[in-house]
């Protein structure tokens, strides 16, 4: 705010924003895997290639975005402190990378946010205040937060330099598999799916969101933005509402938004920790509960999905029925 | 069998026969990845480095020896049927080698084995034949299974090329971290142990065994090679006792056996879930066990350790106390 310029990267962006951030994150992002299974691509019948973010730093592609925007502050010798708001893998990512930069950082965090990501937030040296679970009461009381300590606020996505840091997720992926037909991105805020469509020029792709918190697919559908304030899907990193920049980016050049049922994305979950052998969480999972759901669209062709992070909250799983689904899933194929 | 012979690598072996392995497997086994925490490293004041066999071809290192193994009756002209008994990595991992050659591959199974290798022998093409829940029973039927069928056997790690294949996880962890201090393997038939004693010299390499099935650790002891009959640890890979080739070369060789508790197990489960992301099985974790229990003889240390393998038997660990150790450690970062 008020002395850093958020717009560091300019308001129409593009995919030399991206490869740009891929230089500047070289040497602090890890360049993560690409996974497959030869079980779930013969049971799907088509070719699935599993982009591992829950390997990135903080267990999440959050770091790119974060780190990207603390590189660019450090640059400008910008010299406060950060804050943000978030449902735990922002805050956790925006933590380290403030710490790795000498940065003090506090995160705004809802009530009944998943509990290992608070407790990341704090391992990495960052403070939480905590605020109702509503996206009204985050952007309050971050806002309370500016007026009192004149912090930088980092968006965890409405914002350029994190859409661009994120986009380097879906850049790598490419390098390893260049001839994608199709990208399936999960979407909370749209940072990622944003910063996705930027890098892939070329290939269709697709955000993937619970039917529970379905207001990009409703925003996309209707061309006008519209908001969620609470939602109570397992998915706890796609609660918020698509963002401003990020909207205007997806609804001009997204393929289209897929909707999942809670119980298809547990099921997927479970699915992708006993064939893909990797604890990614049920945000991740919406990829796999996507190509469940809309198999027929998806048959035959060469599928890029990004698996957003690994911070599960076991606790939310173990109630009904998530917990049914899961077990049942986890202890036969079917 | 008869008209194979077993001893194709020879009696006394040593590194070459491991590198020979790797040179013949370069083109069929996954070069799987090396995975690193942050999170656990900092807490555990070392320096761990996971080779992930978890992400091998039929989700264990099993394939390693088993393909090793094909490949050799291949060379050798073999056309014949194969056969092993197996707790199911080893048979899952037989069954897709064989059927990637071409070679028919009947597994005896102990009841009560794991549903999901079960079903991945399945899978594979393999065919099943169920015997009872002990050691002498798995050996009978084996036997007679080879008077009835004169089916070649691939045991599943009494066997010198077994030996060397397993030994290749431990060559590529080296190739990747030159300067190791101390490996860590688990142990329950012992032919990853004995491969990665030749593969590893210059090492420190311990074997890791359950208390519930510490055949290798009392027969290290004692110097004369005792058995287990049947055992009800969680570590469903590593109920087998240790075999007489193996442990020539562990006896030899191993810088000594440690034993861990079921809940130190169960708990490191969790860990290598909730903190390196990776759906690993308990009998890969009694590496991270080995580390927590004994961490004053490893601290400041470069600790390499494989996670063997990645099929879980998720029924199992809900039983009680598993289910208890697994939830509590998942809920929260101690």
């Amino acid at each position: 705010m008020g002395d850093v310029d958020q717009g560091l990267i300019g308001v129409v962006m593009n995919r030399t924003d991206v490869l740009s951030a891929r230089e500047r994150l070289r040497s602090s992002v890890h360049a993560t895997p690409v996974l497959r299974s030869d079980y779930l691509d013969r049971r799907l019948k088509l070719s699935l290639h599993f982009k591992a973010e829950h390997l990135q730093h903080t267990g999440s592609f959050k770091f790119r975005g974060a780190m990207n925007a603390v590189n660019l502050l450090e640059t400008s010798g910008f010299e406060g402190t950060i804050c943000t708001h978030s449902s735990g893998n922002h805050g956790a990512a925006l933590a380290r990378a403030g710490r790795l930069a000498g940065y003090a950082v506090t995160v705004v965090m809802p009530m009944g946010a998943n509990r290992l990501k608070a407790q990341s937030v704090v391992d990495e040296g960052g403070e939480i205040i905590w605020c109702a679970a509503s996206n009204a009461a985050r952007l309050e009381a971050v806002e309370a937060l500016q007026r009192a300590s004149n912090a930088h606020l980092v968006p965890p996505f409405d914002d350029d330099r994190i859409i661009a840091g994120q986009g380097t997720a879906a850049l790598e992926l490419l390098e390893v598999c260049a001839d994608l037909d199709v990208l399936l991105v999960p979407v909370g805020g749209g940072g990622l799916l944003a910063g996705s469509l930027l890098a892939a020029e070329g290939v269709s792709v697709y955000g993937v969101e619970p039917a529970l918190a379905d207001d990009t697919a409703r925003s996309v559908e209707s061309g006008i933005r519209c908001g969620i304030d609470q939602s109570m899907t397992i998915c706890d990193g796609l609660r918020a509402s698509v963002g401003m920049r990020p909207f205007e980016m997806i609804h001009r050049d997204v393929a289209g938004i897929l909707t999942v049922t809670e119980e298809a994305v547990t099921r997927a979950t479970a699915q992708l920790w006993r064939d893909l052998k990797s604890w990614v969480e049920p945000s991740a999972a919406t990829v796999l509960a996507a190509v469940n759901t809309y198999r027929d669209k998806f048959e035959g062709q060469k599928v890029g999905a990004i698996l957003s992070g690994g911070n599960v909250d076991f606790s939310a799983l173990q109630k009904a029925p998530y917990q049914r689904w899961l077990s049942d899933e986890l202890s036969s194929r079917a």
